[in-house]
This record gives structure tokens, C-alpha cells and sequence, in this order.
């Protein structure tokens, strides 16, 4: 075998851009008192994802529900961390459960947690953020305009995702400044930036997605 | 706010348990030939991690398909590590996509991947592993074994997931040393240990599960 296969791994970290490290203290003050403010706040930093080309052009928050503080943040890191999980949400859950040191946002004691998101989240997604504890998502274009924008394939998610949502307490409010996030994504695709699908190679996901 | 809600986190890292990474050695040398040998191995994994008291009970390892070199091994860590996305399947593909410095498991020149798991996966892993490059799973315990074994709700499983993972390029062998896998669950369930659904405060994981 010509590929050098390595060694067994035990652990891994997994990080952030350096842009959002050095500039976080600029967003941290910002007015989230808003959804549309907080779905700002999400798509410039899925814009400026793409800009420093640090990750895929998707983009996710968590804030307590109550106050609007913003709790932890994710951007797209699939390519650059090598590492397929690594989508805005899951980075925004695995910072946010870091933080907070515990497995469940909607722990005794916690506020109810919002995940705002700049896209409608993956099957991979859809069902981690069952498991996380969030109680409300906001995002704003669907996984059609990531589809028919992009050709990222969002997999299949079920028809009644929204109802499997709610009957494990999780609320969602969608279209929030759809327009602006499809105009971003639009620019990713138009970059010429990778649509990385690791099932590329046989899923041609223009072709009826199964939604 | 009572809680101390912390600070912003940038990056994280995830960990196997100890015991696993001081006895690899006594594992690695094992012959994988058969497919309930790499299940055997999958479902010794499980059954140490509850011994161990480090994690929840599933387990998964990730074999090249051809020569059944050990790629990764995962064990579920959502509660030790504070991380609800560490099922079994997120730390084999997180390690093997570390070692193998790609986020697409299914890259050019990397022998085709198999995934080895106690139990059929969660809605999130069954969307991650889509992502991911993998080309084959085989699995011991249905969805609804451990559904009905401990209360796990494995959440909004495509009633046509696996024709979605084939047209995908993923096929699927189940029921491999299933009851096996169903004793070391159960035996889980009897310890009293954790079961640790973020939303089990709403749902009732026995109760009419979606499937």
C-alpha cells in the first residue's frame, strides 16, 4: 500500500481560526438583543470564513436564551482541521459543552440555550443538537438553498424534522435575513471554494435531494 | 445568574479513556480477518468502557476494508468529557481523520473504510458517517434493541436510511454478534449508570419511538 497509514491516535484538539481568537473582543460587545442582530453577528462571521478561506461557508452561535450572552461560536472547519464533523454547529456545541464543563446545555441551572445558524443544519447536525441540550434554533436560508446554491449535499433529513424536533422540546424559527445568508454562500460557491462532500464521488446532490 | 457561565473557549481536545490507550498494544496484534473478530474486539471495547466507568455503552473501530489494519477506535465519552457528540462513531472518525490527515476517509489513495460498531447508529452519527467517507458499516444491536435495552433515544431515523446511505456509496451488514452486544448493553442498563439524553427531561425513550 503506497499511502502511509500512520499510527493509532487517542485524542485530538480541534480549534478555531486565529481571525476570530485575535477578533472576538470587537464582537463580544455587540447588541444581541435582537434575532436579526444575533443572525448578523453569525453571517459575517460565515462571511468571514470564507474571506481568510479558514473553513466552508456556514457559520453558527449559542446564546442564552434569556440575557442574548453569547455563549460560544463555530465556524466551518471541515477542510482545514481535517476532520468532516467539524460544521459551524458542532463547533459552536463542542465550545459551548467546553465552557459550560458539562455534556447538557439544558442543565439545572443553566438558561435555555439558542443556536443561531446562518444555514438549516445537516442530518449530522440535526440530530447532535437533540443530543446537546439547545432548546431554540434560528437559522436563516433552508437546506434547499444550500442544495440548489451550493450542491453540498445535506442528507436526509427526515420530512417531519420539525415536529421530532418539538416533541424533544426543541423550538425553531427560520428565515431569519435569508436573502443576505444565500447571498453569502452564493459568493462561497462562486469562489471556486471546495464542496467537499466525502460521498462526492457517487452523490450528485442537484438531483432530488430526498427532503 | 447563579451559574458561572466562563469565558469563551477557541479550541477543545478530545481523549480515549486511559485503560484503552495502555492496553492498545494487547489489541493491535489481533487477527481481524473474520468480521466477528472485529466484532468481538468492537464489543470488548464496550463492555471495558463500562467496567471502567468511562463512558456510556458503545463502541465503534474503523478497519481499511482490505487488510483489516486497525484505522481507530472510538468508545463513548459524552459524560467523562462533557461532549454530547462523543458517541463511540464521532471519536473513531475524529481519531481516524487525525491519523490519516483528511477530512474524506474515502480520498484518493486510502484503501476503502469500514466502520465496526456495537449498535446501530444515532440520528447524528448516522449523518456523520455519511460525511465521512466511509464505505461500509457493520453493526451488532438495532436501534430499537438499545431503545428498548435502556431508554437511549436514538432520535428520527429515516424510515429509508439505508437505501440513503447506499445511494451514498455506504452499504451496511447488521445483526453482527447481536446478542452479544445486546447482554453488554443490558448489563449497562443494570449498573444503574447514566442515561444521558440531554432532552430526557421531554421525551420518554421507550414511548413510540419515530423509526
Amino acid at each position: 500500500m503506497s499511502t502511509d497509514l500512520g499510527s493509532l491516535q487517542f485524542s485530538r484538539s480541534i480549534t478555531m481560526p486565529d481571525w476570530f481568537q485575535n477578533d472576538y473582543k470587537s464582537f463580544q460587545d455587540s447588541d444581541f438583543s435582537s434575532v436579526e442582530s444575533r443572525m448578523r453577528f453569525v453571517l459575517e462571521l460565515s462571511r468571514l470564513n470564507i474571506v481568510h478561506q479558514t473553513g466552508g461557508p456556514f457559520s453558527a452561535a449559542i446564546f442564552s436564551q434569556d440575557s442574548h450572552l453569547l455563549i460560544s461560536v463555530g465556524v466551518n472547519r471541515v477542510v482545514p482541521q481535517t476532520c468532516s464533523l467539524a460544521h459551524g454547529e458542532v463547533m459552536a456545541l463542542l465550545l459551548a459543552q467546553e465552557r459550560l464543563a458539562t455534556h447538557d446545555l439544558a442543565a439545572p441551572g443553566l438558561p435555555p440555550m439558542e443556536m443561531v445558524i446562518n444555514a438549516q443544519p445537516c442530518i449530522q447536525c440535526y440530530g447532535a443538537i437533540i443530543w446537546s441540550g439547545i432548546r431554540h434554533v434560528v437559522f436563516a436560508a433552508s437546506g434547499n438553498d444550500v442544495e440548489s446554491l451550493t450542491g453540498f449535499d445535506e442528507g436526509p433529513i427526515p420530512p417531519d424534522w420539525e415536529q421530532q424536533w418539538a416533541r424533544r422540546g426543541i423550538t425553531v424559527q427560520q428565515g431569519v435575513l435569508r436573502d443576505e445568508a444565500c447571498t453569502i454562500i452564493a459568493g462561497y460557491r462562486d469562489s471556486g471554494a471546495p464542496v467537499y462532500n466525502a460521498s462526492s464521488n457517487v452523490w450528485t446532490g442537484h438531483q432530488a435531494p430526498a427532503r
